[in-house]
């Protein structure tokens, strides 16, 4: 019934959308957004949320002008030194390391933890060019050695460049005297050997405790 | 290792993070976007495209300001009348009713159409009391009775709100002496039929077109 449209139509004039697209095109810096995802976004705030969208805009704004870096943890902070690092009620003499904000409020998340951090805002990925200068291996080093860090927890991620990167921190750091420590690898909580991977399993056992006694 | 982390932890500062929170609240405004994936964007805007992020905020603001409905077929334009209504190239007596901008660009992108097109901009729910009088099917029978019309093909989805919104937009503007037709339903183009679902093969039965001749 749309005989019709076999005509050609090449000829037709494409859609000039303008801030439509733009609005689509600009959605693709989120991480995890497609092409369609984006425009999914897009026609959603157009339609149903353009209220919600204004804020989204402002907070963008406000955000990327105020939030800037602690000068003690490297974490994310609108002051110069972050409310976490200037607590009087925190354990100086532990540092943990992670690599983004993200792990710093997991581990807080916890509760098990009282001491300090400091961010890496990254990981050593020798393939991507991110060697120990791009992620500034010297300001950690000079944070950790303020006389008052005692141990330093390598809490970054166990993956290959996770654990690439705490290896050679923690290279660097013994190398000046402190005492370095890495999170436990081994059976998650609640986790049944069935269903843990081998490779987990493997470092479980060599990395088994001593019990009772 | 971390033994002093066993003190209680309940007086120590919840980190005010102010604005980048607000970032985090801001972007659940985007469909399919939880706490988790909200923190990764604000996170990744911060620390690695803040460039972009600058230009999603004022894209968002100038589309929100500048995209509005067109005045023919209701779907996104910054003119009161798209450019796809106000091309000569179209046939006027053919009109695609579809559900969202979205849902016309892909009909558009099949090349296989010449007609217009209406865009409802949503489809009845009358769970979700979305009636005929919320998506405005008096204004798509206004357009089409414009006189020139004289086939309405109803691409709404084939869900259940899209087939339900396909059977009341029919009866309306049948019972108004306007041709009506639906998409064809059936095996997809390359589908086996081992792998249709049993619902899609028992249509693409009963709907069979005679071939020959």
């Amino acid at each position: 019934m749309t005989g019709r449209g076999t005509a050609s139509r090449d000829d037709s004039p494409a859609e000039p959308l303008g801030h439509l697209d733009a609005l689509v095109r600009a959605l693709r810096v989120l991480p995890g957004v497609g092409p369609r995802a984006a425009q999914r976004m897009a026609l959603h705030l157009l339609q149903h949320d353009r209220d919600g969208a204004r804020v989204l805009a402002a907070a963008i704004e406000r955000a990327v002008e105020a939030v800037r870096h602690c000068e003690r943890c490297n974490t994310f902070t609108e002051d110069s030194v972050c409310a976490l690092c200037r607590s009087g009620k925190r354990d100086a003499t532990q540092l943990c390391v992670v690599e983004t904000p993200a792990d710093l409020l997991m581990v807080e998340q916890t509760r098990a933890y009282a001491g300090l951090y400091y961010v890496l805002m990254g990981r050593l990925s020798p393939l991507d060019g991110i060697g120990p200068r791009e992620i500034r291996l010297d300001r950690l080093i000079r944070r950790a050695l303020d006389g008052t860090v005692r141990e330093v927890i390598l809490a970054t991620n166990f993956t290959h460049e996770g654990e690439a990167t705490a290896h050679t921190v923690g290279e660097l750091l013994a190398a000046r005297g402190l005492g370095v420590s890495r999170l436990a690898r081994g059976v998650p909580v609640g986790g049944e050997l069935e269903y843990v991977d081998s490779g987990t399993l493997a470092q479980a056992l060599r990395e088994r405790r001593p019990i009772g006694g």
